[in-house]
């Protein structure tokens, strides 16, 4: 698939997607959906990807839906392409586009990094809840702007929001549907960090480094899948169970064996397997995720 | 039906029940929850009313349970009027009337900010949980007593504290029974704010002005139910679905295209539909709400 | 059972349970988890046990598993006792040690405070993990190194981590496997609080005391069961089920009069109830919790 809409390259274990429509400062359509998820794909498969970074081109990170279309954009008779296309749930309600997105996200197997550039709001901010760890540039502006268009907060943004800021902060937020700026984003649990905005891509970069250069990807792949396996379950028994699977498959292969030789002669770890080849099968997955 | 243990009025959009024993610290009574339970029949029903501050009269907010009649107080033998009256669990446990309250709050379909003006102790703490926002006076103090009494943490508060505060945190206030100032709530995260005192009222006020100028009757109470039933979902493939569905009726209703249209035009927003005409049948709930 | 790898005394209703290896960090040994395992039992049945508090002896808390047998350390066919021994899944797959630990302090009867007196790694973080309550001193340092052995987050941290401190800064450490120091935990939620390192003690006994002298153990330990059920419980609606069963039998038992009557008369509660005699049928535990 060729890209129109975002940017997608891949340096060094790291996969960097630039949402790319600087001129409509990067709206969400139904074009970069599509490129997202196949993007999201192409991550999976690939052992050169070890993290994934997502950002914007030029000022914004991404302004939401295009509302050029006027009164209409929301309605899915007018236009299907704001949805899922032809996506259906299993009742054959069409299904909402944004989820789409974050749903691949939060399977992906690779940690996934926000670093927000600019204005992130509408499907532009829920876009982010499922990637792992949001860092903003002071220049950011945030806004779960639903309520003052008489639609609701998407994208699975209910299960994600009050899990990462609190029942709280995501009712003050979604209610009031206020755009804010980085500082109130810090201090209310939304991005782990702000940072001056040209240090933004290197603080990115840096996290992500300290993934690739230190960790086994099969490894990390588990434990991305096994912690948001963690919050889905009802009781540490269901994580006890998924740990003692994993510890007894993952214990007694070669990145183990890896991992403790080199931290014992003090060198970087050189770890042999592959997500695409050694992923366990005792990897969980999110219970039922497919029931709709 | 008449209030004597609260007081009720609506204006510019806003609800206020205050709670109205000032001698007694607005100690809680059975009265004062059946009015309470009343009062948000009356909320749900009135398309006057966008959002519910809810506050006490006098220098305390609610000292909890009035324990002047002795060691029998919590002895539904001896006080069935400290539980839910006649009401029963389906296996005929007396109900806990805090939770009867807290439940009652958790599905209203307008948001809730408690504005405590002074102590919050017991139920007087327990019940502010389902609120959407808390917001302290200076003067404020709180404490999950309950241990101290020989007692429980009611009122669903296992399901909403550990939610708000974190489980250490938590269970720091309910193993030691401590009764705090507002600034360590503000720091445990137990209320959004602490303002000097005569602020209060004023920033709650503030905060509802922001949700009535601004948003969507039918889209706030959608987004109400969806947030918390998202809270209650086991995966963000439930909050997709619901989002689905409400996007598919919202997107094509006349709020969405006032919403658009209105910002389109950068002039404040008429919403035209009604929570009590036009609330859509796919707003969720609680799963399982009921079954006990 | 003799203790040869962990200290334990009761002192003033606090039982202090010591990881008692000194030499090698406290390194993480079959032995030490099947006394650990037994002490918790002699805490639940102890009622002279109020809290419990488990620190280590000499520099370190807890540097995790022992490496010292190379590659093989958590290959289950070489070495057994890093898993729990014989114990099994109900599929047959043996069971991951450090979980059988969290399972345990799970469910104690009464609170359990970490103070962290130096290195926290592997399994010696995520042995805390389940405690109510973690205290830092500022010579402590924290580690979720697994990524870098080439194995998972075990002893259910997938459960726990995200819900103490939140999934965006439970995936930053897990991802990079970072070694922080106290300042990053208490930043990140993991511990309540980091003091000068000879004040840990003082400070976790000081918290215990508060417990010992204010509240009832029955109530305690019925509270400590309500909240982590509640953590798992779907809805509200569940923990008003479990609260209305537990308010009826506690509001009618000798605890509570003795709670309100030594409020009213402003004197210090002697409670009589025992929590190995008196502890309700109804106190709920984790739901399906025995199904792996």
């Amino acid at each position: 698939m060729e890209y129109a809409e975002i940017g997608y390259r891949v340096e060094d274990g790291i996969a960097t997607i630039t949402l790319n429509r600087p001129e409509q400062l990067n709206a969400y359509t139904n074009r970069m959906r599509l490129e997202t998820l196949d993007a999201f794909d192409r991550i999976d498969a690939d052992d050169d990807v070890r993290v994934v970074v997502v950002t914007g081109a030029g000022r914004a990170f991404c302004a939401g839906a295009d509302l050029s279309s006027g009164a209409g954009t929301f309605d899915y008779e007018q236009a299907p392409e704001m949805f899922g296309g032809e996506e259906r749930l299993q009742d054959g309600t069409p299904r909402d586009g944004g989820g789409t997105v974050v749903l691949r996200t939060a399977r992906c197997l690779k940690p996934v990094i926000g670093a927000i550039n600019g204005p992130a709001v509408g499907v532009g901010v829920t876009m982010t809840l499922p990637m792992d760890v949001r860092i903003a540039s002071d220049k950011a502006r945030f806004g779960f702007v639903f309520a003052r268009r008489g639609i609701v907060t998407e994208a699975a943004s209910s299960w994600y929001l009050p899990r990462i800021v609190g029942i709280s902060q995501a009712m003050e937020w979604a209610m009031t549907g206020r755009v804010f700026p980085a500082a109130e984003a810090l201090a209310g649990g939304l991005v782990s960090r702000v940072v001056p905005h040209e240090e933004l891509l290197p603080a990115a970069y840096e996290l992500a480094r300290e993934v690739v250069e230190n960790t086994s990807a099969v490894a990390v792949a588990s434990i991305r899948r096994l912690m948001y396996a963690g919050m889905s379950a009802e009781t540490p028994w269901q994580a006890h169970a998924n740990d003692s699977r994993l510890m007894t498959v993952l214990g007694a292969a070669a990145d183990a064996g890896e991992g403790i030789e080199s931290f014992l002669a003090k060198r970087p770890p050189a770890f042999p397997m592959k997500v695409s080849r050694d992923l366990p099968e005792a990897v969980p997955d999110f219970p039922r995720h497919r029931e709709d």
